[in-house]
């Protein structure tokens, strides 16, 4: 082994160990921890983060890191590629204090605590004060990173989704609404009618988690290496490719926490193609948001959303929810899931109105990026823009700013990669359609060949790739936004039989 | 602040923190963690287990300690106590290389996981090599920690319950098995018969965890700062005051989990009655594990099997399980969950059989750290002791030398404190009679009067002060064995109405 690398080992190995802890509590926290244990736990959280941040950014890490850039012999492509995941990582965190870098820690964990309470009581106003703390933070974390001339917000992307500045970023979403927007509007006018109003009901959760169970281990979730569970948020987690978890959440609306199911097995089925020789190092996750989110939304949508997948499976539906199922064709049902219906919720959202939810994040997040906008104003620039683009406005906090989890966390700039995820998603859909027999293997329950094939182009890369890279590698072309339009209108042309 | 103290802080905190992420790795594997997730999970917990050695046993943290004792002007008393506290552990881990304990610390996970497989299995031979590797690395740090002229056995009774050696043992397990033989040999030759063919049947384990939640509330196990699961074997682990956690497990037999809640809700309540000013430092535990037992075992017999304590509560569990209890009497209830039952398995046991499997174990964990027992011997020298103390013989491991987690934990040393236990809890319940209506404060269901006694005698100090210390200054007297003696005769012989 390089002599080197061989040094450098134990930092990795420590940044790995108090991140698989961080990550252990996280989930904790969100699915089980009594609740008076907050303020102790966060004290363990700020500690922890503060040795992950010795271990990434520590004299001797640094040198070593420097020695294995300058003496690369012998450094086999994984751990040339963990060096410079390093050398990434230490740039974005070497710039913060670490008494800021752990006191954020402890912040954002005491926050997403107080934001669950404000969402259950329905009360912004007892959470506006530690939300105006977090986008501080970042602002000041963004400002440290930001290169000479870099825009704050465009810091904080490039966490998420390299090469996606606010450039790229206005022009996809100006593209997205120009051409969406008009077809919402088609659709909306459009005579025909779609019942869904038997997906609400009385669905006791215990049959609920019966039927998650059975959709996430078909569509190839493992349980021998995953845990499913309940939280306010659904998410998906990892402490490497062999413990993978997900959650959900139940509601009157059972396509709800089914659709959030395999969402989120597909984020968890990512993480666990993860090649066994990658796990549990700084390359052992997805290469970025934008692409885990296309991994999670083509199971959800693409593959979940179509008739194809339901023909060999309705019956369970229908065995497991004999009422209203059995009197449902499956034509009807697979109509019903995909009703446009400008709401409220992003995570209830259509594939339609879906970009438009991101959309208004996008806008909001750069307003308190960029233009200081002040936290107290949210819910009613919140309400604005649903009014001006879904034509709807919540009339509580809790459907409205307070439904999703990111900004409690201090997670600005995440957004923007539910819509890009989308956007690679069809793009990929697109490319398998031309080699494989993609809607009859569904038809022939064979989700195990897609699945395989995302896993020997994607998953299995982990980080060793970029988002572009494997984008170029599979389907010969560089990222293209239009085959989500095209995707998209084909689509609900077809649904709600609009003339092209 | 005293700054030799101020310059510790970090490194105590460093340890709480990682102590705190082992606990929960600990919780989640036996709790939840998936099954694959096994070998990757066990280097993290290495990782980890070195940091929390670094923390300890780093030279900085050796030469702070030496400041502090040097230079101790402005220390608080809980500040001179950490140090001194610190001072023990490093006396315990320094003389253990550092790649011995980490890679301990990974056997003895996975060796868990192993011993769970092998009960599951009933299938001793699969996991007697594991044992062995574990027993042989206690033997070895035994020998390391021994001080000069100092048996390996006693170096690890130090780790439990300070100041009780294999002399006081052999006394103290030598009355126990003179008096109690003959008392347990009177009790057989009775002609009391006792019913308790009722408490086997089929009761539903969410009928079983609705009582044990009930219960576990009752004796005051707070659920804000609590949770309740689930294991394959029943225990209690605290992150902090605030998060303190335990399990049961169900079986046909209802009793079985009812008082294995009762035993771990006694833990439980101990660690949340440690002071806020403690929790979260060295001092936050339990003083010692004899202590610890005795606390859970005072919940679990001395309270939870008395008349007086179900008095209020019977009629709860004619409730929850109307068949059969709703023709049982209150006095054929209590008659029943005090039946003598020379059995197979310690957690099932009876008060007075109870102290013979302790003693098993001890003669055996003696042969085994000082004899060179060699692990294959196990099944049949646990056999032998089986038939020779209670007249009995497992006819499998499961039932036999599988049945405990605590030696494939490397726990050797751990068991005699659940005799100890038992023992200082009769002192402490022999003292409470003189200063309390202890029966009729149960019969009025105020258990809160005397669990508010322990927590203000024994549960908020911690580790501040030792077990004898903590007797002497509760009762009076240094702890004396024949109390236990004294309640046993004294509760069976009217039980089996035996002339004394």
């Amino acid at each position: 082994m390089n002599d080197g690398f061989k040094q450098l080992k134990p930092y990795l190995d420590k940044a790995m160990a108090v991140q698989a802890a961080l990550v252990l509590f996280e989930w904790d926290d969100a699915t089980l921890a009594p609740k008076a244990a907050g303020a102790n736990t966060s004290r363990v959280i700020e500690i922890l983060s503060g040795e992950y941040f010795q271990a990434v950014t520590g004299e001797e890490t640094k040198a070593l890191v420097k020695e294995c850039l300058e003496n690369p012999e012998g450094l086999k492509e994984t751990e040339m590629a963990q060096v410079k995941e390093l050398e990434d990582q230490i740039e974005q965190l070497d710039c913060i204090p670490r008494e800021e870098y752990q006191a954020f820690a402890r912040l954002s964990s005491e926050s997403v605590r107080l934001w669950e309470k404000a969402k259950e009581e329905d009360d912004f106003g007892g959470f506006a004060q530690t939300l105006q703390k977090v986008v501080d933070y970042q602002k000041k974390f963004a400002g440290y990173r930001a290169k000479e001339g870099q825009k704050k917000y465009d810091a904080l992307l490039e966490g998420y989704e390299k090469g996606f500045s606010m450039k790229e970023l206005d022009q996809f979403f100006g593209m997205l609404r120009e051409e969406l927007v008009p077809l919402l509007k088609k659709v909306m006018e459009s005579k025909a009618s779609i019942q869904d109003d038997f997906l609400t009901g009385d669905f006791p959760e215990e049959k609920q988690e019966e039927l998650g169970r059975f959709l996430a281990e078909y569509v190839g979730f493992d349980f021998e290496k995953g845990v499913f569970s309940v939280s306010a948020h659904p998410f998906t987690t990892n402490l490497h490719n062999k413990d993978v978890r997900i959650t959900t959440h139940y509601s009157r609306r059972v396509d709800s926490s089914l659709f959030s199911v395999i969402h989120e097995a597909g984020h968890g089925i990512y993480e666990m193609g993860i090649r066994d020789d990658l796990t549990q190092t700084l390359l052992g996750q997805g290469t970025s948001m934008g692409m885990h989110e296309s991994q999670s939304r083509f199971f959800e949508n693409i593959i979940g959303r179509s008739k194809d997948f339901w023909i060999p499976i309705y019956g369970k539906v229908q065995e497991i929810f004999p009422d209203p199922f059995e009197k449902i064709s499956l034509d009807t049902f697979v109509r019903a899931i995909n009703k446009v219906h400008p709401d409220l919720i992003r995570t209830e959202a259509d594939e339609l109105t879906y970009s438009l939810h991101v959309l208004i994040r996008y806008e909001i997040e750069k307003a308190l990026i960029e233009e200081d906008l002040d936290v107290e104003e949210l819910p009613r620039i919140w309400a604005d823009k649903y009014e001006e683009y879904l034509g709807i406005r919540p009339k509580t906090d809790k459907e409205g700013v307070l439904q999703d989890i990111h900004w409690s966390q201090g997670s600005f700039g995440y957004f923007p990669s539910y819509a890009l995820g989308s956007a690679f998603g069809a793009q990929i859909y697109y490319h398998m359609k031309k080699i494989l027999d993609f809607e009859g293997l569904l038809r022939q329950g064979k989700v195990e060949v897609i699945r395989e094939y995302l896993r020997e182009n994607i998953h299995q890369h982990g980080k060793m790739k970029t988002t572009r890279q494997i984008l170029k590698d599979m389907t010969g072309e560089d990222f293209d936004p239009r085959y989500y339009i095209r995707y998209l209108k084909e689509k609900y042309t077809a649904l709600y039989q609009i003339a092209d």
